[in-house]
């Protein structure tokens, strides 16, 4: 490789590395998530990053096809252009001929295919979770990348509204865990259908619903000010806001979504962080039943996560139409968030408990078999084998998170007692013999 | 969606989707070796999937190029194609205007970029592990994917042989933790250089290597007639014999490279699974000190990992002469051959320990409440709320390889006791209940 012209190292835009130290956080709330989901009996499945674009086209809306990532198909990928259509201003028409397949741009769709291909050899209802990269061809901006991740649990095929509260116990459980407060809102769109067509919106549904979810940014006011402009009346806009926000469900009448959503807010009567709000709508129009959305009061920062269940999700692929419903964690956002309130405990750290450190070449040997004995001992154990003359190990603890470090001079060796030091609080506790320090690592 | 022209679904050929039985087992393999990654102080970092193009161009050969998935540009993709080069024939020349990024081709590349780049934000001797997929357009075939996963630690920074130490102990504890039986071979690059020089090989040293490569699959008879081929004599070829296969590296003289040799085995007396094996060649040729390749003598397949030491990693991207020593784990082999060896432990899930079918919907609440009760222990459990009449409870438990069941109706209700049924044996224990259910699964 040496031949090589030198490259100046970069990333492609919007994509990240990410060191040790942030790969540990990530996974601490991979892991917190994934072990709510387990509990709750939801298993991992894992997709490709590749689909056909035949799979991924048109799913997404207009806007969304533009932002999806094409693979030019390989070797002469001309071949199949039409003569008379290769020229310069037909990009658009020729990108079908000259790339089959992209990147996922979400789980959804993967799901939905993956459905109805396995259907013979899954469980049903099918719970599962998935967590992983998606790509999409946004302008990178910050927070906002063209690869990132996403996490989501769904359940196929059981109407049950134990689904749903399963699902918003596993919000609020994976959020305790975390100590992220948050305030997780539920809805349900029936509900939204009966306060429309209690009030008289027919036709221009979901314009009124884009509105309604800007209330957060742009206040009442605001919208209602853009209501106005759609021609719809005032009474009608101040009976609207009424139900939307002065409406607590129990005043609901009992219709069938009046019911649905108590049959699920009943179990969280102790519960302050689940709260209903007739007034979360939930872009997306795919929602049929209830909803939910995950704020966090102490953040400027937007929704942490939302869901809600659906009808026809692998009609698409030619399903028979089963019901499914499903959240999502926000785990970019929650990353960030956990950042900007500082509440990744202080230990997190990939594992190792104590590094020796040999003081020249002479004590190496020794200083390697006592580490070799405290990981048959199954303790994370490090020697370090950089330049200690630099004392490059005191960099290398504190790199790495490492809370005790042990020196292995000529006395070590010869006494087989050692100096163990905390690096956090820098105390030392001497005359220790292997055990000793074994005994100490296995109670931390 | 529901207007969308409906799709058979399919996965873009070369990529798998993973069943929640293959992700357990995946996760099993994953977990076992990261475990010994960590205790040995390796640590996980991440890079993107797609790359700059110019990062990935011109470091796999010719034949590598080919394989890069090479992503369209977004956009107006044809605008800086220069006109009088847009014709069919010129696919070749016209890539570099049309695609600006790929998709991995392996982890090393990346490793090299990113230690370059994050140098000032890393710890020397830096020890990172990375699992991820990578991509290759190869023509897919039985057990070869043009999605795959690829698993490596790596050592950057630190020329002790302590390290190889440490990576070959990562081998043998790695597969003897997955009770996969292997022969850890190793070698090392100089040793070879100076057995060449020895019988004198001098201009034709990469073809000679090449050729020992496929002694495993030709037989030494195959090697020797094509040894021969290169005007290499027979007594040359006879004596090279002789060193690669009938020479145990205490023989060799107290040269540099054996002297190598020696002070890695040494550590391994014991055990018998690591073997020096002088006819180990390794064909990649950045290697430039110790290498290692893993054959499983109970299975066909070929290597089920391999690394080795190399001197000029980081130089393709400016980085400064760093030594690293690295080792690969063949995951996706690795999990072929635990298949066909039966090596994965029977109670394989991904974790529920007991299903609670409620008999009709009168029990359903009572039942979630005692499956709410075990998971606030910690248990996993579920509530099954598919269709219980069809039997479709059977069918789950046995599909998500859940061990106990509880069926809850009108008697479990009024008692608060449940038969506890194991789903392998099939054998009841009446008369439980709830602390009796939740003792008898902790115990598990």
């Amino acid at each position: 490789m040496s031949d090589l012209k030198k490259i100046k190292p970069a990333l492609s835009k919007g994509t990240r590395d990410f060191l040790p130290g942030e790969v540990a956080k990530r996974n601490y709330i991979f892991d917190t998530i994934k072990g709510v989901f387990r509990k709750y009996g939801f298993e991992q499945i894992e997709t490709p990053a590749i689909e056909r674009l035949e799979t991924l086209t048109g799913k997404y809306g207009e806007e969304g096809d533009k932002l999806l990532f094409k693979i030019l198909n390989s070797g002469d990928y001309l071949k199949d252009v039409p003569a008379e259509e290769l020229n310069k201003e037909n990009a658009s028409a020729i990108t079908k001929h000259i790339a089959e397949k992209g990147l996922r741009y979400d789980l959804t769709v993967p799901l939905a295919r993956y459905v109805v291909q396995h259907q013979d050899n899954l469980a049903f209802p099918f719970k599962r979770f998935h967590i992983g990269p998606v790509w999409r061809a946004d302008r990178p901006q910050k927070g906002r990348y063209q690869e990132f991740y996403q996490c989501d649990a769904d359940v196929i095929g059981s109407n049950s509204l134990l689904n749903e509260v399963e699902l918003t116990k596993i919000y609020a459980e994976a959020f305790k865990a975390l100590r992220l407060p948050v305030v997780i809102k539920v809805n349900n769109r029936k509900l939204i259908d009966e306060i429309f067509s209690k009030v008289g919106i027919t036709d221009k549904k979901s314009e009124v619903i884009t509105l309604i979810d800007k209330e957060d940014k742009i206040g009442w006011d605001g919208v209602k000010e853009q209501l106005l402009k759609l021609e719809l009346s005032e009474d009608l806009v101040n009976e609207l806001h009424g139900y939307l926000f002065n409406t607590p469900y129990s005043d609901f009448k009992d219709s069938a979504a009046a019911q649905e959503v108590k049959e699920v807010m009943k179990h969280f009567t102790d519960d302050t962080s689940v709260v209903f709000s007739a007034s979360l709508m939930r872009g997306l129009d795919y929602y049929t039943g209830t909803i939910w959305e995950i704020k966090c009061p102490s953040s400027s920062i937007g929704s942490l996560g939302g869901g809600g269940r659906y009808d026809n999700l692998t009609e698409m692929f030619g399903g028979q139409n089963m019901s499914g419903v499903g959240i999502s964690f926000g785990i970019e956002r929650i990353y960030d968030v956990m950042e900007e309130l500082n509440l990744f405990p202080d230990t997190i750290s990939q594992g190792v408990k104590v590094l020796f450190v040999p003081r020249d070449s002479a004590c190496e040997l020794f200083a390697f078999e006592q580490v070799q004995q405290l990981r048959s001992q199954n303790l994370p154990a490090e020697i370090f084998l950089g330049n200690v003359k630099k004392q490059k190990h005191f960099g290398y603890v504190e790199q790495k998170n490492i809370p005790f470090m042990v020196e292995v001079g000529a006395n070590e060796l010869q006494s087989g007692l050692f100096i163990l030091r905390n690096t956090k609080t820098r105390t030392t506790t001497p005359d220790l013999d292997l055990s000793g320090i074994a005994a100490i690592l296995t109670a931390q």
